[in-house]
């Protein structure tokens, strides 16, 4: 996370903790670990006016908990159409994490959390044409345990039609995106489904530049 | 499953098998099944009426898959009144498993499925005035997966306001509902979230009447 930032002159790093029910102690957490690695921490949740503070915010960081909810906290506070003109027209860095990750894809269809709140539409941030569910867990062949499958889950997806792809992030992996380029980082590896493919293994500094083309994000 | 129907005159049931893509292959399984146990097997995709098919099923039986799917699909078909009706006032079975138990609930808000489809509304038929979560999971507490435990994602939902008890039903359990009593069957037991309280752990054979009076469904 040290490097998130790296090519940027951020001092102040923007938090969106609407994905937890206690923002303060989220806030608190947050800010004592981007203090300790340089950064002062703006909450969003403190802020009169989170329109301005995401039109003013240097980098942003949307933290984990629930996808739902964080999403609905977002349309409710009109914030979705602010933060993707702020990262896709005027460029500055997004962090995500967790229910973060999801919300920075085309929806959050591959979420893995319960749908505690009804949000106006499961579409989200869409920095990225396509989707990905974060803590992927691959199948465990000795389960009795007679639910889904993640992956069961993610095919079952890509049974609907015009879906994009979704990258499976193990624990430990993240995607760095800068521009038109995209590399997987961490330790763990992840899992691609495109629809109608077998899903494929790829190991970390896979470039996964070509999931950003548009052509790859809505197979027929 | 023998014995649901053992108190009624039923030779026929109603299935329903939208909670999975395949509808041919699901109800092909569902009817060799059903047609082994003595019962004929009716499938509501292959009826040109599904309105008027649930108005004179015996008995209906809702099989599992994506919850979000077929509750998606109940209401494009405009079916949650027709079977809350036949079921609540004419008294006609219903069986649930998986997803078809997360429907016969308050609402979808505790399912373990992916939002790969968007329904009109969380609200389900509402058989019962609280909510299951089928398949419930103890937390491992060998894990080092960094994504909420089952029971985690329950709490979560307990910190929204006005939600109703959920039931925690462990892969082999079965709430079995007459009239105003409601009993734990199964060998594996459930555990219960009540809003605001510490989940408590009931054993098969428990008697869950108490949840069925609307006072316990909606704690402030």
């Amino acid at each position: 996370m040290e490097n998130w930032t790296r090519d940027w002159k951020v001092k102040r790093v923007l938090f969106i903790p609407y994905a937890l029910h206690d923002r303060d102690a989220y806030a608190k957490t947050a800010r004592e670990k981007f203090e300790s690695l340089g950064y002062e921490l703006e909450s969003i949740h403190e802020s009169s006016d989170p329109v301005e503070a995401v039109r003013k915010s240097e980098a942003i960081f949307i933290g984990g908990g629930n996808t739902f909810r964080l999403l609905k906290a977002l349309y409710d506070n009109s914030l979705l159409q602010e933060i993707r003109k702020r990262v896709l027209e005027d460029g500055i860095p997004y962090l995500g994490s967790s229910a973060g990750t999801n919300i920075a894809t085309v929806g959050i269809n591959t979420t893995n959390d319960m749908p505690i709140v009804y949000p106006p539409s499961l579409l989200a941030l869409g920095l990225v044409p396509f989707n990905i569910n974060p803590h992927y867990l691959d199948p465990d062949v000795n389960s009795t345990h007679m639910g889904e499958t993640r992956a069961e889950r993610i095919l079952q997806y890509h049974e609907e039609p015009n879906t994009p792809p979704v990258l499976g992030l193990r624990e430990g992996a993240m995607l760095l995106v800068e521009g038109d380029k995209a590399t997987l980082q961490g330790v763990t590896g992840a899992r691609l489904f495109l629809r109608g493919e077998k899903p494929t293994e790829h190991e970390p500094g896979t470039d996964f530049s070509f999931l950003l083309t548009d052509s790859n994000s809505q197979k027929p």
